[in-house]
């Protein structure tokens, strides 16, 4: 089995089935998404709520999400980024999704404010890429038996990372002001946005 | 390039790029009609239409529709399916998708009868079976030219068809017979159904 074939100590899906049957999955679970948001009974909102949490997850998942970021990654290959192109990679690639989750939990909610909304919206774009970041971090720094995958695994595929481009000192730097900053967008919610602010907390605390 | 890597005279997607930029247009076109239904304009339908079209969209596309229905046929390569295992194949990998488009159609309207539906649904099923038999038909008997790809194709990686299973004369007698049960599905909705009922002709008479 290769290096990066385990996901949290487990063969992924790929590996454990094969690659036909991982991107079947992969297929009917993006299908079931807007299946349940379309029309599962425990989603206590109206349809006009239903289909702004439809057109977020879509257009998170698509050409101007993770889709297109995914499409850049790979057009990359053998070629290394400046920060700002990295930064936009993975602004889509795996961020688009993290801010759409954190929408899809605000439109929820019939009463959050504009400005509730907007702070929230900042909270995810801000530990989407500390989430990247300490992705990569782990990946020089992590240890194989609580990461539940090899570390090194970007490294020996070229990938470019923010430890390869910014250097590791300066990468850690970047995720403690990325942390800071979605913490200090959440303070005007108070005590509300709790398990928000531990979650930041997690993202760049995380070992796995 | 191999005998299969040709769609309408022109190379496939995963051929003309490369297998993972076609994987990632699937993504992003999928995630691209649900945006479609949920927020585009020129959709001249309410919130609850629309979440239903999105539900119709879903359920065809995933384990109970198109992906499912690809998961059993590749679970059978290799072996000989049953007329019946080929036809429930059938109904989901293409059949659902096929259904869905003409429920799509119906659900645009707003004053559509329950027995209408119906109708039409009896409909999309005969035509999306003879479809599925008009190309199996055609990969033993259709010039390359015309077809646009090479026939032959299914014969050679040993995928089960129609006329393999059931003989090409019994074949063809069973597509006509689905035809006409479809147009008699038509009767009721007199000439406002004229377009279909052409369109379940072109289903059969196809050459490519």
């Amino acid at each position: 089995m290769d290096d990066d074939d385990l996901r949290r100590g487990k063969p992924s899906c790929h590996k454990a089935f094969d690659e036909a049957t991982a991107l079947l999955v992969g297929d009917a679970l993006q299908a079931l998404a807007f299946e349940i948001l379309a029309k599962d009974d425990t989603l206590d909102v109206g349809a006009e709520r239903r289909t702004q949490m439809i057109a977020t997850l879509a257009t998170a998942s698509g050409s101007y999400g993770m889709a297109g970021g995914q499409a850049i990654d790979l057009a990359a290959v053998g070629e290394v980024p400046t920060l700002s192109e990295l930064e936009n990679m993975h602004r889509l690639k795996t961020g688009a999704l993290i801010r759409a989750s954190v929408r899809l939990g605000v439109l929820t909610s019939e009463d959050v404010t504009e400005d509730c909304m907007q702070a929230l919206d900042i909270y995810a774009q801000q530990i989407g890429l500390a989430f990247q970041i300490t992705d990569d971090i782990l990946d020089v720094e992590g240890d194989a038996r609580t990461l539940g995958k090899a570390p090194g695994a970007d490294q020996a595929h070229s990938k470019p990372t923010y430890p390869a481009i910014m250097g590791l000192q300066a990468a850690k730097e970047k995720r403690v002001k990325l942390a800071e900053s979605a913490l200090s967008a959440l303070s005007p919610l108070g005590d509300s946005a709790s398990v928000l602010a531990s979650l930041a907390q997690h993202v760049i605390q995380r070992t796995h």
